[in-house]
């Protein structure tokens, strides 16, 4: 990876929001990536048929834009639906024969911190990424001939191991197709190919599988790191993400 | 790691400076760590018999603290000692025959941010480690019975492999004395043990090692990454680090 490729685009991970602001985000491609469970959710929202997904930083603007929209309202905090708004943040509340045809209006804290960011900052495009729709991800940011970033969106701005795994796994895929010389990415793409084949066991020595199993939602979780079971491509455009694959 | 050990201190792995804020430094003890090559070269003068070294951030501090107190001022830009300033940041320029009895007055950038940051969070005690004094950090961490901080330096606040691989080493170490919930510190152990039986090999794939082997600094990086060649505990007092060992 560290051989010098010149005529192929960058590729950066940014471990945590608090870290963006180190990075060329202007005219780059960034990967929003949350996960548990935000951008799990948002793809398999989008791949079962919702119109669109509108993601909010906080339960106010959440019921706010829900009104204006018509749309479903969700959000959870310590693993209960946040009063006043209607659904959690479960993938598997977002079935085809529930969500097709609606919009959802997602607080997430975050994932949805690092979106706006990046928007602040001049991205070219802004997608969300998680295993569920990982095949997506990749041909889009191979297609784009542009440079990428990878956002890892942490866990109230520290470092969290399944949001970087998922960069690793993207990285895999895509590492002949940019010129990559970030300590972050290699890291990245070495932890995923350490690990890569028992997945299910090592995610669940992970700090946010243990604060996510003690509200019993394991199940989730492993939807959450199984791939391609929700191929949308989410692209930010115009306040919302909706489904370009 | 993850299992609850209520009874023991905490320990947690900042992957960069800027992720300092983030954590509970105050009464912690914090370990600075820059691997290539400001702790490296700290460690080998104090094992040296250097008197102390006195961390600065600018050249211009360098050579007034240098003029106040007769030390040896040292720094280097682009592979180059700084114009002003006397010596270079290469452990191999302190051999004891030349640097015993002296004071070595030094300026690097990211190692000496973050144990000004660290100071004035109120950390209970200041070290500094790397590879050749790795068991000395060791020990004195295991018998501190206070949290710990692994503070890698980084390059630039980016994250920097060889400064995790050195925390990874330390808590290889340490892990059953410690309570640790922190999914930089499991990254770090993961790291390490990933790649501890080919060291050698492996950090000629970071790109720091690409930037300093520019300079022909491949010999001082191997050295440090040299496990206890420079047995000695550096630890801030009044202003400067002096070997506790």
């Amino acid at each position: 990876m560290s051989d010098q490729k010149p005529n192929l685009p960058s590729l950066h991970t940014v471990l945590t929001p608090q870290l963006l602001d180190l990075y060329e985000i202007k005219d780059s491609v960034v990967v929003i990536i949350d996960v548990f469970r935000a951008t799990s959710t948002i793809a398999t929202a989008l791949y079962n048929g919702a119109n669109k997904v509108i993601p909010v930083d906080s339960p106010e603007l959440c019921i706010e834009v829900g009104k204006q929209t018509g749309g479903i309202t969700a959000g959870e905090r310590d693993g209960k639906i946040i009063p006043g708004l209607s659904y959690g943040n479960s993938p598997s509340e977002y079935p085809r024969s529930f969500i097709e045809n609606k919009t959802l209006v997602i607080t997430t804290t975050n994932g949805t911190k690092l979106l706006h960011m990046a928007l602040k900052q001049g991205a070219k495009n802004i997608i969300t990424g998680s295993f569920p729709n990982l095949t997506k991800v990749v041909e889009f940011i191979k297609s784009q001939n542009a440079p990428v970033i990878l956002g890892c969106s942490g866990w109230k701005n520290k470092f969290n191991i399944e949001d970087v795994l998922f960069a690793g796994a993207i990285i895999e895929e895509v590492k002949a197709n940019f010129d990559i010389h970030c300590d972050s990415s290699f890291m990245a793409n070495q932890l995923y190919r350490q690990q890569k084949d028992h997945l299910t066991e090592y995610i669940k020595t992970v700090t946010h599988w243990h604060r996510l199993a003690a509200y019993g939602l394991e199940e989730d979780m492993l939807y959450c790191i199984s791939k391609d079971t929700a191929p949308s491509l989410p692209i930010f455009k115009e306040g919302a993400l909706i489904n370009q694959a």
